[in-house]
């Protein structure tokens, strides 16, 4: 840890950093003091640290630590089983209804998607909703529905988690756990899930920061569990044209930072479907491992977004793109065992 | 509910409507046709209203109907007894440190902004922090003190519940139930306080949109309680001269649109101590009806936030000026009863 | 046109409407009048009714008619002569340095960049810098010097020109005339580029909406430019950890909208040498009909955005693998005919 | 300045300082080097130092000088003559239309100002419009009456110029020199106007954080013109409830780091005609030295900008207003001498 510091105030905070067991080094120079603090561990010191900006005199204070202990150490690959695996050299997609609405919708998307090549299914039971009074999701039957179409077409099952006394419930029967852009920062539910088996999947908050959102996945990996992947699905801006700005700098950005695999939600971050295309073969040029992309069998007939869903078709005339795309980059679309 | 619908798809759309209960007048013109809806609770069938302009030939839907039922219906004062209203004439002061840290450090603060003119005591006992290895408070043990102290100086107290799951808990010792910009859209959160008889405050998320403000108060509302105090903090913006960017126009437009009260917390919108006396002022000359105010009795000891917390003296030289710009404007600042 | 009014104020808007030419139809409904106007020019009379607006009574006004009149009426190609097409099936790779330093820096910059591939060379002999302290360009001598580096190595030349009074002097010397970020509004400097014989390629304004940098492309062509190329270079945002945020939904959407050739920038959306290779490979994925890159002989001793320039050998790298993206969607890049 | 350096490239470092004249002390700690480089004008070398940046090895470089020469050495006050001065105790008021549209309009309006308590007067002749087929001005003609106006009225005159070319012909008209949002990185036209002996009103970019906008300050500074307004009009955010978002921290940020006059202009910031009363109070409680406020004799025929005018009776009830919360803190509200 670096600090630069008034002449006058380096005395008091020399003596600061000790007491926290710092040894500490000092430098004067520019009419002021630059002091080197090491062989204590920053994080454990990290309120008190941060306080020191706060100081009179105190200018800068420079951490040497990277702020994670888990995520970042080392590169991960999510195994769902069976061969699914998230982060290695195949790309995974993910797709299906943004909301589960009866069997008959998410057994015939099921069977869709996984005849087009998608290897998870994507529904949800539990909806946030800016309206109280929109469509708040099926339940436990969602979650059994889901599930069961999973099953029969031989996808994994991917559903979101609200709320942390749900987290057990979910798991039960989802394959992976999704946390919503909204609850990035909702830390009781992150550390409920960090003590589950399942993966979880960790969208990025609509104004979430790169450090923010490494900070937030060291929520669950501090709580025990490492399985976590991230989801780019574009953040708020100025512009209206789409109902989020997508930023594909974050997959680089973030694969290094979080060493991560990072996949991406081209239908939550445009809001409209004709971009999801381009936006998805985007995607992939940028590096990510994976695809969350709203398909329905009836997108006019959709309860939710059904302006940014595709339909079947669509959703079948993407797949060879996105492997053509993979292919220029040495890379390959993971394929489905059954479909 | 107006839709403007191109000429062929006109009457697809017209039926849906009127299979929905609404009673259709159409218009044509300019090569379009204009749909007016009425007879129906526009709320009951959002879900699929919005769908409409996933439609083919649709081009704009306009709800003649608010989103709410509840919030914006009629001007609410929040009343926490013993004289303590907040939205009336009245301007009240929330003060005290971002943590409850010791039973002398929330005593010796409670005892000094009683003294310089606060009515409500603020303390977190359960933090959210971007960092795991950041001091989470002192949880249960934190809510007695601050109950105690708030008890001993005749102050009200408000902290924060982050956990669905602890909303009892803090209910017991708490006035009120404060959701901090983080959890504006915790949905399963919002529905327990909602289910509360305290009242709670809301704060503003950090790209929270007036509209999506104003349906997590809804989402409180509906739920059954409707003792709401909405708290504008900053937003997320691209300065980062200060720590958030504080958006002093949402209190009169929040006033107009929600009919609730409306207060701002200066030490979250800046991030900087000497902003909090110049904002503090501009929020009472824009209409806000109270302030929540970082006050530490030595911020240079705080564990969190020291440098956007007052001191004492600092907090006490402000409050005659709040009251002076709060007296230019015919307001007052309620102040306590016994200091 | 259409607009929405209380029923009590249909009578005035309607006369007012009817004075400006418009012959007017009115709907009543829903306790409101829908009136819609046409038979006139909606642009011609664009003040006065962007100003119903405002008038007592009015609630929505919608436009019939597109913004624009030239701009977004047909699909354009930009040809800058010798087989060099921009928007065509074939993708043009700009390159060059930010800065033009010397003869030998230009010549040498040049001399790889179309070895390597590149079509276009970019430098700048006017530079806008955020400090009056920084350098401001060669001036007259950059514009000599790439104008000679250009022919000597059979490349296009790109150069940026900001003061409406040297539109010429540099038209003189460059194929392309470049309007800068921050310049996307200056429309003095509009109207002296949209009267020049040269194409235009307007880059994205750093807070620009959609429909803003649509207009600005019509004060252009409106002119007498048609030639124009639009460049999205990243907008600003609340993450720092890129310099700017590139928005790669605009590709698709601009297209679509404004029929023009749209290319990509990657130095100056990231900021940072890493970033350019994915997020060039990412903006043809999404479409985009060329590159513009910073590339330097020596970036470590470059004067201006080192930081974000490639060196010739990692430009060299690049070039390969945007042909293999380029080829996986059916499109190529155009080469050099002598390198 | 400090530079944090990897320990195997500080020799490399140090010698390029030194090459430009810096003398270098050396602290090596924690595995790393910190550079202390003095006794050399830093800005004279801005450039070769932000470069260390894109050096191998380099992690941090801070300037120990600030980025400003001129502007921010010591407070100044904008004398205009006979008495108006702004940035002392007394605030001032500037009123007029956003047009000149006419005679009659551009003398009643000016009328109607100066008797409520206004002591300049502005209004257009050179109006920057998103589309090429809004009104732009009635040019020199505006110039005179506008001059005309506020000579037959004691008020002094504000305007806008947009061209380099133009600045000495409203310099002729106009007692200041109004640089909009839209220019405020044009560095040509910076430059002019820093050449004029009319002070400038340097408005905030849409986009610009704190430091570009000081230094866009330095660049009319730099180039001889020290009488410097500086005008807070909202910036651009995700939030489309208002035209713009007002950030009022920057009036305290700007004053410090800039020692200019701030004014706050609420019309633009807000684009509602409701919201200016409020924001006009809340930007003198927060320090503001003036308003620029938008008064049209009849809003709803104004070309432009009607929504967010007040009438004249309205703006004659807000001085009042003004001055009641100046006076709370201690300051007044200029008066014109003949109203």
């Amino acid at each position: 840890m670096i600090v630069v510091v008034a002449f006058h105030a380096a005395g008091a905070v020399k003596s600061r950093l000790e007491e926290l067991g710092f040894r500490v080094e000092e430098a004067l120079a520019g009419g002021r003091a630059v002091l080197c603090g090491s062989g204590a561990d920053e994080l454990l010191h990290l309120d008190h640290l941060k306080q020191l900006r706060a100081w009179e005199g105190v200018e800068e204070v420079h951490f040497s630590q990277p702020s994670t202990k888990v995520v970042g150490q080392e590169s991960r690959i999510v195994d769902l089983g069976e061969g699914v695996l998230i982060g290695g050299d195949a790309i995974v997609i993910m797709a299906g209804p943004c909301t589960i609405e009866s069997e008959s919708q998410i057994f015939a998307t099921a069977e869709a998607v996984a005849h087009a090549g998608a290897t998870v299914l994507r529904g949800g039971a539990y909806k946030p909703s800016t309206s109280p009074y929109s469509f708040r999701g099926m339940g436990v039957k969602g979650l059994e529905l889901i599930a069961a179409a999973g099953k029969r077409f031989g996808l994994k099952v991917i559903t979101e988690v609200m709320d942390p006394r749900k987290v057990d419930l979910v798991a039960q029967h989802s394959d992976i756990l999704q946390i919503g852009a909204r609850n990035m920062q909702n830390y009781d539910l992150l550390h409920e899930v960090g003590q589950s088996s399942k993966p979880v999947l960790l969208k990025r908050g609509l104004s979430a920061r790169y450090e923010e959102w490494l900070m937030a996945a060291e929520h669950v990996a501090s709580s025990g569990n490492e399985q976590i992947i991230l989801c780019e699905r574009g953040i708020r801006s100025f512009e209206s044209g789409t109902r989020n700005m997508l930023d594909l700098a974050s997959v680089p950005v973030m694969k290094e930072l979080a060493k991560l695999p990072v996949i991406v939600d081209p239908s939550q971050a445009t809001g409209k479907r004709d971009l999801i295309a381009p936006m998805s073969l985007a995607a992939i040029a940028a590096g990510a491992d994976g695809l969350l992309i709203e398909v329905h069998v009836n997108p006019e007939q959709a309860i939710k977004d059904g302006a940014q869903s595709l339909a079947p078709a669509q959703f079948e005339a993407l797949v060879p793109q996105v492997q053509a795309v993979a292919g220029a980059l040495g890379r390959s679309v993971l394929l489905p065992v059954v479909a």
